[in-house]
């Protein structure tokens, strides 16, 4: 576990843009957060989306129009610099990443921070439940499903899901264990055949990096805090700003606090 | 526990005006829910103060601009006439009680259905845990309190709650047994002394009806759906309208599954 100290100084590096690399791994025992930026215009929209859809899109603050302050997320934090990697979406496409966010901010924006699993993982690892893509040190594979989100106005898209392969009785262990972070994506939402949710090639991930499945295991599928972007992709809003997938916003929370029990 | 054609019968008796009472112990084993009708300017803020206030306003469901239909919460529903009883704010003031709102219905209306605690008794009563409230055939002690709510534009206040009172061992049992339903307010925000959170005289609640403490009890205090009407007292948007405080939308879910382990 880092100290809050620690934490302090690992947000400095990444708001000076001295780290800008991922975020898995960093300042344990600290929640972390998928962003989401958008216009007023849009706003409404899409936390009426987040709302429907709560297993991917679990809320944990919505800034105040024209503010990057998360008040229940790091009162002293700026969400326009204190991410390591934004990506920039214009009418569905994305144009570029950056490091930062100053220059593109306008006074109408809003920021979304959305659960993370990364808050899960650390209680599966507390259960002894091993963590492939940690092991094998990549990023945990994400792909983009049949599963089709609530619309929300414009908002609208299918899950996409992250994927952890573990024995049988690990992952009904991992199920419950899971199930007290409802806003950290919460319980799995699929486990076994892939090809039933839209997944054609599981060595093939839409995000992330493909890992190892091992005889006997059965891959576990969660609600992940990248769906917002794949509904970015269908929607089209003029102008959406997100972090790099893997480059989080390092919450002033621990994860044990986002446990309903 | 009513069967569904049960419900069904009863949901006509509301629509029809043939009953227009407390829902209390109807439709047992259906969650229940508060309504919030705003215009569409309103909403943003609205569905925000919900987001921030999780307790106190946890959101089932949001219908689309113009719709009474909740999707979620009951396809073949109209929130204009499904409700026994409806209360109507106009500038934060309560103008008037009705039975249906069709002839105050605009066409840019959002509904908003909040998480009623009538679930979680349910499960009390399934531990073993006696309600006081249920037992003097009384409605339930509601209390506005010192807590501020989080503010979101607009939309401030100060946090409702409803009391039960119990033994120390119960309320133990009972903070376990409703932290399992935070859409429907989830586990206790207080217990004990009443003036810690601004209640000065416990015998004489705000809302509802006041119950018998006994010797060795000790009062327990949850969030409550009538937040936001003391947000609408307090906020005063031109229109506001709500249930009448004990008349609740029946809706088709049960109340296990609003349980999250």
């Amino acid at each position: 576990m880092m100290d809050q100290n620690e934490r302090e100084q690992l947000m400095m590096d990444i708001r000076n843009g001295h780290y800008t690399g991922p975020t898995s791994g960093l300042a344990r025992g600290y929640a972390q957060a998928n962003l989401v930026v958008l216009r007023k215009k849009d706003a409404y929209d899409f936390l009426l989306f987040c709302q429907r859809n709560p297993q991917s899109c679990p809320l944990l603050d919505v800034t105040d129009v024209g503010s990057a302050i998360p008040k229940m997320m790091g009162t002293h934090a700026d969400l326009r610099t204190d991410l390591p990697r934004y990506r920039v979406y214009r009418a569905g496409v994305l144009t570029e990443e950056r490091t930062e966010i100053g220059e593109l901010w306008e006074e109408d924006m809003v920021c979304f921070l959305i659960g993370c699993s990364f808050t899960f993982e650390e209680a599966l690892l507390a259960n002894g439940i091993p963590i492939r893509h940690q092991e094998e040190n990549v990023n945990v594979p994400m792909y983009l499903t049949s599963i089709p989100c609530e619309q929300a106005g414009s908002f609208h898209g299918n899950m996409v899901v992250s994927m952890r392969p573990m024995s049988q009785e690990y992952a009904i262990r991992a199920s419950l264990v899971t199930a007290r972070f409802p806003s950290v994506h919460g319980a799995p939402v699929h486990m076994g055949d892939p090809a039933s949710i839209g997944i054609e090639t599981i060595q093939k991930p839409d995000f992330g990096d493909s890992v190892t499945i091992k005889e006997g295991e059965v891959p576990v599928f969660w609600a992940c805090g990248v769906t917002p972007q794949a509904a970015a992709m269908a929607s089209k809003p003029d102008l959406m700003i997100t972090h790099a997938p893997g480059h989080m916003y390092i919450t002033t929370k621990k994860n044990e606090q986002l446990g309903v029990l």
